[in-house]
């Protein structure tokens, strides 16, 4: 059968990203490599070849061949003729290929050293708690972004064309509404409890307990939630991360803790929410740019899904504390499951995002939220901000950092130029509540499952509903699709006041 | 400072192996993370990406760039003006653009989907013991390289144009020469064992010995020898390798079997001889196709360096059994120094070359070289092949295979299409013996040294007259720059004899 125009050139366009998707599963393996062992002598050359590669990659993205591909392929005739996967692998295409030409060629170049020299410079001023040697790298990024803002252009406020990187659809109109709801609700909670004369014994929490005997209880806890072992493997790192560099192929790394199994354990899981998805995504999308989670809110919904709603749980924990106890070598035998399920969740305001609770997990967002809004609309600067972090610190959470590494220091996303990023945290914890009172419909034995371990029912149901998609619907097409209904900050308000009233006995 | 025509052509030729050996090192990246734990759901994907960048790597080494820097750079005004790295990298280019150019595209592709296909028929075939269903892939692949050897033309003998990929300058006039007098002096003194009524007891060898021990013995001896944990690291694997990523960035990988310490033991020892030559490249040759181990021949030297003449050496025993038995939790507390070095060196004629001691090793080279030899010669056919194998087991080594598995199918090379590399392996052997004679003229106390476990004069010294020059010097310009001579098997025939007659106490 002979082909007609439109089909000649859909399959030069699926070659085409085909290679690109090949080029960058390469760049993910060298990165996974990198975090997990890669000695260190090599990295000089190692780095090399990830520029050689990306700048392929680069290059394939913004070539005129793709510029043809898209103008052919986005037309009504073609796509009549086209497959659906094909449209919006074009449209993914389309977008970035806008995005990247829009940007003068030697500017991006500039931008790239920046980015690179501004992490060092990062490293170093949080190292020495010197936000002072940091400013410039910052000031210099703010305004790289404001002009690219401006070859973009925006809609309504110019922070949305930044959020709109990472979060197609979610705007300030919508982030000011959600946030404000939560802030209100989660901020008299936390004074509630600090009010509280009931607090939690942890002392026992920070008892050692072998790297190796953390890893054993990681895998068992992995397998538990449906992570498939031939199609990923854990690994060590000193920052945990999972990367699915093709649905077969989905990897996730932890961080053992002798003196505190909670990095570790909750870590895995956590990482586990997102290799799921990476892992279920529809094999129809490998080899084109739908294949991977379709937004990082949605991805971390999933993280947290596993991590909060199922790994913080009670159910959970009434499955496996034995199991733990046994790995843990006795170290737990005289704590009940019920002083330990009070333990790891504990809430308590601290300085570190990463090490939040989650009940004040969304306030440090907030505070990132306010601030990178501010800069991009001129109403703050660059260096006002450590005194503008700690007193949004003070107001959000009523504790104040000492110092800029405890304070507007701690993350590296700014250094990279990922400005528009941290909202995705908040978001995902909303979507994941949401999601979860969805599926609570299908499955309204829900606790009884992870009371049982047998967490495949819920596996499948994420998976028909979110994960095969990949990039085929917009974040908040899936929201829609799952719950009916668009973002809605209720459900992890009801989530969180449910579980620390009761936590915490505040009636 | 105004750059000259050729200066400019010579910086874009540098940039363009550059980008080839960037690309080289992702596919190394990749190969090793396939053979060290990759999730096997994910190969297939992960095959199609190799299959890009080698289709890419091919692309740039035969393109018309490369063609017109070849022209370009070749010429004696150009030669005069450019680096010594540059001449050199030009003319490893040039050999393998004509290589590659001289075959037409479309057969060199049917060719590489036949080796494909050739590997799976031949892993089936050698489990069944089955000849007969791999000879027709045999077939095949003996008429595409006769065709090529059509195409690239031969010098003297068929078979030299094949030897030269693996060996440049070793042609059969040469490897007749010395394996006849290797095989001369083997053979009787493999007689002289086998009716020696001295066998070394070596039942003790097969104690059980656990695999996360020998792993920390393993890293000791990599320690000892001199083996940069910075620029590398050890892991497990069936098969052992080494792999030079870049000269910061060597890996090494051994194999554990708790009833035999010997193959993780000495195939560690042998994969760090590899890997020292890779590691101490010199770094100016980064990015050029001049980094790396000069030949097949030359990278065994140094493998069969480490592990025959340090590590099955009495002196390297002496300085390490205590720190052995340590490891090896008491096992071997009663077995005698004396008798653990007769243990490890007993030779006895067996049918697996990989298998075999390090005097009847040389013999199973010799029944291979001389099949090829004929093969291209058209004396022999590809049908006669068991029969003419185990004549020739039974001949050289006096032991006769009962199967194909045991005999003509036991090597996984011919079903890759690699006809003329078995040579390399004895060839090594033999340059090891004349290096290891050249060495002790410098450090006369050799033996002392590894006693003492002071290994890094012996690695500097290796470095400085082999390691360093990468593919700056050819095979045997480098055996005669270190020894003085040409390739002489007189050597190998007198260490092997000195040490047989004293194991053996054949007097």
């Amino acid at each position: 059968m002979k082909m007609s125009k439109f089909q000649q050139v859909e399959q030069d366009f699926l070659e085409h990203v085909k290679k690109m998707s090949a080029y960058s599963e390469a760049i993910g393996l060298i990165h996974w490599d990198l975090r997990t062992g890669a000695p260190k002598n090599g990295v000089e050359q190692r780095s090399e070849v990830l520029g050689m590669l990306s700048s392929e990659v680069f290059a394939l993205s913004t070539s005129d061949k793709m510029e043809e591909f898209i103008q052919i392929l986005s037309s009504p005739e073609a796509e009549a003729e086209i497959s659906e996967i094909t449209k919006k692998s074009v449209a993914e295409c389309k977008k970035e290929f806008e995005r990247n030409k829009k940007i003068p060629a030697a500017e991006y170049k500039e931008y790239v050293i920046l980015r690179s020299k501004s992490e060092s410079a990062w490293e170093t001023a949080k190292e020495a708690s010197d936000f002072a040697s940091f400013q410039p790298y910052l000031e210099k990024l703010v305004d790289f972004n404001k002009k690219f803002i401006g070859y973009w252009g925006y809609e309504g406020n110019k922070y949305n064309t930044l959020l709109d990187d990472f979060e197609p659809g979610v705007t300030v109109e919508v982030l000011d509404k959600v946030f404000a709801q939560l802030r209100s609700n989660i901020v008299p909670l936390v004074q509630a409890i600090a009010d509280s004369p009931n607090k939690p014994k942890t002392d026992f929490l920070y008892q050692p307990f072998p790297k190796d005997k953390q890893r054993d209880f990681s895998l068992a806890v992995l397998k538990e939630l449906g992570y498939d072992f031939n199609s990923g493997r854990l690994d060590e790192t000193v920052h945990p991360f999972a990367t699915g560099l093709n649905p077969g192929d989905v990897r996730v790394t932890t961080k053992y803790d002798e003196a505190d199994f909670r990095s570790a354990v909750f870590g895995t899981i956590h990482e586990c929410g997102h290799a799921l998805y990476e892992q279920n995504v529809s094999k129809d999308l490998i080899g084109t740019p739908l294949c991977g989670g379709t937004s990082m809110g949605i991805h971390e919904s999933q993280s947290l899904f596993y991590e909060n709603f199922v790994g913080r749980s009670f159910p959970f924990w009434k499955k496996n504390y034995d199991l733990f106890k046994q790995y843990a070598e006795g170290q737990f035998n005289d704590v009940s499951l019920e002083e330990f399920y009070l333990a790891i969740n504990e809430s308590k305001p601290s300085l570190i995002r990463i090490e939040a609770d989650e009940l004040t997990y969304p306030l440090h967002v907030m505070v990132r939220y306010e601030i990178e809004k501010g800069l991009f609309n001129d109403e703050i600067e660059v260096k006002d901000l450590p005194e503008i972090w700690n007193n949004k610190m003070e107001e959000y959470l009523g504790v104040r950092p000492e110092n800029d590494a405890q304070g507007v220091l701690q993350d590296v996303h700014w250094s990279g130029g990922a400005f528009g990023y941290f909202p995705s945290y908040a978001l995902g914890y909303m979507y994941a509540a949401q999601i979860k009172e969805a599926m609570l419909k299908d499955l309204p034995n829900f606790d009884q499952l992870v009371e049982e371990g047998n967490l495949m029912a819920v596996r499948e149901w994420l998976t028909e509903k979110v994960h095969r998609h990949g990039r085929m619907k917009k974040p908040l097409e899936i929201l829609q699709d799952v719950t009916g209904e668009g973002l809605n900050a209720q459900y992890l308000v009801e989530y969180l006041q449910k579980k620390y009233n009761a936590i915490y006995n505040l009636g």
